[in-house]
C-alpha cells in the first residue's frame, strides 16, 4: 500500500491482565520468551506498523510494566472490568485520533509473543483495502475447543463471533476461531465501544462483543489469517513454555538460514537478538543469553554458556565455557573448558583453555593463560584489573591478585601467586620452597588412623 | 463410595518378571523412573488404595527386590510357569482375604510405573459398582499391533481376551485392549486360577484365561479405561526410556501448575520428590536428583545438577553448579559457576561464585568465597569440617586445610594455604615470597628450545 | 543371491554439489553427521555392496573431498552441467567395467547420509532378480511436494519419472517419488548417458532423463522402495540438522537394545563409533565424541562430554567431565565434576572428582587426586608427563610441574607447588608459611573504603 493513502494508525495494547494462573507475583507480560519481556516482542511487532500512537493499557500499580513499555504512554484500567472497558480506558490518550475518520485504531494483546509485524500489518490491510470498517484476526485449527468461533457470511467476511459456550453443535464443528486482535476504524471503535454492555455470564463488557454490534450497525466486517501459533495467548507457566518453544523453533531456522550450523538445534537456545554468522558451529547443548554476536567461522561447543559476548572470527568457545557480559574473544582465541569470562578482552589467538576465572582484564595477542589460573579482581571492597601482555605465559594454578599487570613476553612460574607488576619478559616466581620428608607417608597415616579410633 | 460398604483390598504386585530384553543384571522392576524404581511407583500407587494387604511375587534369588517392596512381604515363585502361577503363588500370603466373599484382590504389574492410584480405584470401583466377579483394565489405542483384544458383549462387559496370534481379521480390527491389570471377588480368583491351564503355544499358565474361564462360568466382566501411557509395560531399554519421558512430562506439568517457570521443560529433568516453589525459574538444561527443594523465588540456572539440597527463597543456582547431598543454600544466597558442595549450610546471602569445591562446611550469612577455594576436607583417612564466620572474606585460590576454621569478619588473602584457625577480624596471608628475574623469559625459552631440539 | 551370480558391481558417488544453500565454505558432502562427513558416511554403505570400483565425483578444486575419498579415485567434473554430466565423467575411472554387460553400476548421491548398505543391497537385487536394465529406488510419502513422481505400469515397474513442475493435477496426487539414487546395467547406463539433452527449465543434463529414455527403448525397469528418511538429501543447514536427528535416533535405539539405559535418549549425543556396554547407564545430557568405548558396567553421569576415551568396567564418569583424547579409565575409577582429563591413564579405583586438569599423566591404581589438582604439563615450548604412583594421595589444589613424578604411596600435601620428584612413601609439602594478623581486617577495609572514596 501506499504511504500517501495509508490510514493513520493507533494501537492499543492490553497488558492489564493479571494472569492468575501464572501463580506469579511478576505481571504475566514481562515473563520473558526468549530473554525479553512478552509485551515488549509485542511492542517490536507494533513498531513495524509505524504507528503514529501507541497506547499500553496496564492494571493498577503496575509500575513495572509502564517501565518496560516505556517511551509509549500507559493509561491505567483503574477496575478489571473487561476487554472493551480496557480499551475505553485508552481513549483519552488517543488524542484526536479517536474521532478522526482517517485514523485506524488496533488492539493488540500483550501476552501474544509471537504475533508479528507481518501479521498485524495484513489485518490492517484487510480493513482498509476492503474499506471494511473493522477487521478481525482468525486462526484455523481442527481443535477449536473454548475458542469463540468466527460466523462467516457467503462473500467470506465475518458475520459475528460465537463464544464456545453460547454455539450450536453445529457451531461447535467450525474451526476458524477468534484470535482476539482487531483494527477499526477510529470513530467507529469509539461508537461500539460505547454501546457494549456486561450482561452476560462473565458480568464483563468484553470486547469480542464489538463485531455483532457492528454487524447490527450495517458494517462490514474484513478478516484476516494467522496461524494460531503466531496469535496463542499465554495464561500459564506450560503456555509460557509452549511460546518459548515456538518463539526458540523461529529463531534457529533464522540461525540455520544464516548459514550456521547447530547440530541439534532442539538443544540450544537463543535470545531474540543472539547473531550467528555464517559456517559458525554451535554444537548441543548451548545457552545464548541476551547480546551475543558469534562472528563467521567461530565453534561454540558443547555446554557453554554465553551472555553479552562477542566472539570473533574462527575463535573457539567451550566446551563448558561461561561468557559473562563484557566478554570479547579475539580472532582465532581459544575459551576452553570450566572457564568463566567477565568483561575481558583476549586478543588474536590468545588461550584460556581450563578452569579459569577471568575477571576484568585484558589478555594480549598470543597469550596463554594456564589451567587453574584466577584473576583475584575483588577485594571486598571493589573490582580491579588485570593486564596481560601479548605472549605473555601465565603457568598453571595462579593467583593474579589485581590491580596487576604481566608484561609481554614475561613467564610468570606455575602455582604462583603474583601481588606485584612483572616487567616484559620478565619471569616472575612466588611459591613456597618444597620439603620432601622420606618414609613420613606411612607414619602419617598411622598416626590418622590412631587418632581416628581414639 | 462409602468407606463402610467398600470390599476389603488385597493387592498382588507381580515383580517376577527376568526382563530378558533389557539386557541387565539388575531385575527389570528395580531399573528407575524419575530417580525410583519402577517397583516403587507401582506401590506408591497402590496405597493410595489403602488395601490390607500388598504382595509382591519374586522369582528366584531376587532379594534385591524384596529389599525394595519392604515392608510389604514377599512370596517366591520359584519356576517361572506364567502369570496366573504367579498369582497363584501369592496365595499363602493373603490368609484369610483369599476365601472371604467380602475381600477383592487386584493384580497389578510391577513394570508399569506410570499406573495411578486413580486408575486402580476406578477399577476396583467398576467391579464393586456393577457388582461384577471381575474386572479388567482395558485401553483404546489406533495401533493394537500384539496386544490382547477385549471383546465385548452388547451392554459393554468384556465377554473375553483374544490375543492377537488368536484373533480372526475382524478382532484384529478392535482397538480396546487388555491392559493387564484386574480386580477380582478373592474366592473367584482362586477358584478361576486353578482352572486355567498351559495347553497352548507358550506352554505358561497364563492369567488372561481368568476371564474366559470367568464368562463360562456364568460370570459378569467389567470394564475400567486407561489411556495406553499409563498401563504401558515396560519390557525394554527403549519402553523404559519412554516410561521416563511420559513421567517427565507428568512432572514437568504439576511443577508448571504449581508457579514455577521451566524456560525449556524438555530439557530439565525432575525426580519423584523434587519440590519446586511459586516463581522459581529453571534455565534450560537442569537435573533435579532426588530429595531436592527449591522455595518460592530461587533461580536454578542452565546446566545445574542438584541432589539432595535445599535451596530457600530467593537464592541463586548456577550456571553449572553441582548441589550434593547435605546442601542448604540460604536465603538470598548465590552458588556459581564450576562449584559444587556437599554437606555445607551456606548461611543468608552467602556467595561462592567461581570454580570452587565447598564440602562438610559451614559458611557464614554474607561470606564471600573466591574463585577457585577449596576445602581440603579429606586427608585421605577421614573427612574433616571447616567452618566460615559469617561476613569473612576468603580470597580466591585459597586451600582451607580441614579442621580448621576462619572467623567472622576475618580476610584470607588470595592464594594461601590455610591450616591454622584463623580468628574474627584476623587477616590470615599463606603464600610463598614474589621473585622476579628481569628478562630471564626470553632466556628461559631460548634455553628450553635447544633442550627441545638436543 | 549367490555370489557366483551376482553381477559385477561399480558405484559413482555424485559429490561435486557447491550447497549454495549451506552458505559454507566448506563443500557440501564433508558436512558432519555423528561425527562423520556424510561422503564418509555413503561411503560406508556403498562399502558393503563390496563394489569392484568406487568413483567419487567432485567438483572443481575440492581436494578436501578428495582426501575425504581416499583411498577412492575421483574424478573431477570441470563444470557443472548436471547429474548425468557428472556421472559420464566418471566413465573413464569405470575402465572395462562400463562395457561390461555383466557389470552393474550404481549411482548415489553423497549427501544422502542415512542411506544404508541394505538399501544400497535392494536395489541391486530389485535390478538383477527382474532382469532390468534399470532399477530406480523410490520412497512414498503423504507430502510429495516438489519431488519427481514415479508412473508406475500396471506390473508395478516405473514407466517414468514426472518432475512435479511437469506434472498434472492427477499425477501430483502421487505418493511413489523418485529418491534419485539408481542401479543400471553398465553398458545400457552409457548408452542412455549419450542420449540425455539439456533442453529443459534448468539447461543442464538431468540424470532423471535416463529412465524416461529407457523406457523408450523398451527397457524394463525395476524399483525398490526405501522410506523418506533413509533417502534424504542434505541441501540446507535445517536439513542438515534433520539428517543429525534422524542418524542419532538410530543410534540411540541400537545402544539401547545393546543393554545401555539411557536416561532421557533424545539428550545424549552419539557418535558413528560410540561403543556402549551393557548396564552402561547414561544420564541426561551427554556428548560423545569420536571414538568412545564404555564397558559394561560403567556410568556416564550427566553434563559430560566424551572424545578418544576408554571408559573400563564400572568406572563412574562426570558429572560435568571431560574426557579428551587418549584417556583411559580403569575398571572401577572415579573422574568427577568439573574435571579435564588428556591423554592419562588412571589405574584401578583411582580417583579424581573435582575441578581437575590431568594432562599427559599416569595415575596408579586407587590413587586419590584431590579437588584443584591441576598437572602442569605445558612449558610454553613442549608437553611433559606427570607420574602419580598407586595409592598416592595428592592433597587438594596441588600444582604438579612436569616432568614429575610422585612415587607409590607418597603423600603430597595440599596447596603445594611440586617441581621435584617426590619418593614413594615420602610426604611432600611447598606451600608458604601463614601468617594471622589480628584485628587487621577492620583496618584493611577501613582503609580501602577511604581509598575507594578517594
Amino acid at each position: 500500500m501506499d504511504m500517501m493513502t495509508r490510514p493513520r494508525r493507533a494501537v492499543v495494547v492490553l497488558a492489564a491482565g493479571e494472569g492468575t494462573r501464572m501463580r506469579s507475583a511478576r505481571p504475566k507480560v514481562l515473563h520473558p520468551v526468549a530473554g525479553r519481556p512478552m509485551l515488549n516482542h509485542v511492542l517490536d511487532a507494533v513498531g513495524e506498523l509505524e504507528p503514529e500512537k501507541v497506547v499500553v493499557v496496564v492494571g493498577p500499580d503496575m509500575h513495572s510494566v509502564a517501565e518496560a513499555a516505556a517511551p509509549h504512554p500507559v493509561v491505567e484500567q483503574t477496575e478489571r472490568l473487561g476487554t472493551a472497558h480496557a480499551v475505553e480506558a485508552a481513549r483519552p490518550a488517543l488524542g484526536d485520533m479517536a474521532d478522526d475518520p482517517k485514523a485506524e485504531v488496533l488492539v493488540v494483546y500483550g501476552d501474544t509473543p509471537l504475533v508479528t509485524g507481518d501479521t498485524l500489518e495484513r489485518l490492517s490491510r484487510a480493513r482498509s483495502d476492503s474499506e471494511a470498517g473493522l477487521a478481525i484476526l482468525g486462526f484455523r485449527t481442527g481443535e477449536p475447543g473454548h475458542y469463540g468461533r468466527l460466523i462467516q457470511n457467503e462473500d467470506g467476511t465475518v458475520r459475528r463471533i460465537v463464544e464456545a459456550r453460547d454455539a450450536t453443535a453445529e457451531q461447535l464443528e467450525i474451526g476458524l476461531c477468534n484470535a482476539g486482535t482487531l483494527c477499526a476504524r477510529a470513530p467507529l471503535l469509539q461508537q461500539l465501544l460505547s454501546q457494549v454492555g456486561n450482561h452476560n455470564a462473565s458480568g464483563e463488557f468484553q470486547l469480542t462483543d464489538v463485531f455483532g454490534l457492528a454487524t447490527e450497525a450495517g458494517e462490514t466486517t474484513a478478516l484476516a489469517e494467522a496461524d494460531l501459533e503466531t496469535v496463542q495467548g499465554v495464561n500459564s507457566r506450560a503456555e509460557l513454555a509452549q511460546a518459548e518453544a515456538a518463539m526458540q523453533r523461529r529463531l534457529r531456522q533464522l540461525a540455520m538460514r544464516g548459514g550456521a550450523s547447530l547440530v541439534a538445534p532442539e538443544t540450544v537456545f537463543l535470545s531474540h537478538d543472539t547473531e550467528l554468522g555464517a559456517d559458525v558451529l554451535v554444537e548441543p547443548h548451548v545457552v545464548f543469553g541476551p547480546g551475543v554476536a558469534v562472528d563467521d567461522g567461530a565453534t561454540i561447543r558443547a555446554f557453554s554458556h554465553l551472555e553479552g559476548a562477542h566472539v570473533r572470527p574462527d575463535a573457539s568457545v567451550g566446551p563448558y565455557a561461561r561468557l559473562r557480559p563484557g566478554t570479547d574473544v579475539g580472532e582465532g582465541a581459544a575459551i576452553g573448558n570450566f572457564v568463566e569470562t567477565k568483561a575481558v578482552t583476549l586478543g588474536e589467538g590468545a588461550k584460556a583453555n581450563h578452569l579459569t576465572y577471568l575477571g576484568d582484564a585484558e589478555v594480549g595477542a598470543g597469550a596463554n593463560v594456564g589451567a587453574g589460573t584466577i584473576t583475584c579482581n575483588y577485594d571486598g571492597i571493589a573490582k580491579h584489573r588485570t593486564q596481560i601482555g601479548a605472549n605473555a605465559f601465565i603457568g598453571s594454578n595462579t593467583a593474579l591478585v589485581a590491580p596487576v599487570s604481566v608484561g609481554e613476553n614475561a613467564i610468570v612460574g606455575a602455582g604462583s601467586t603474583i601481588t606485584l607488576d612483572v616487567d616484559a619478559d620478565a619471569v616472575a616466581v612466588a611459591r613456597g620452597k618444597q620439603h620432601n620428608r622420606a618414609g613420613a607417608a606411612s607414619r602419617f597415616r598411622a598416626a590418622r588412623r590412631e587418632s581416628e579410633r581414639g
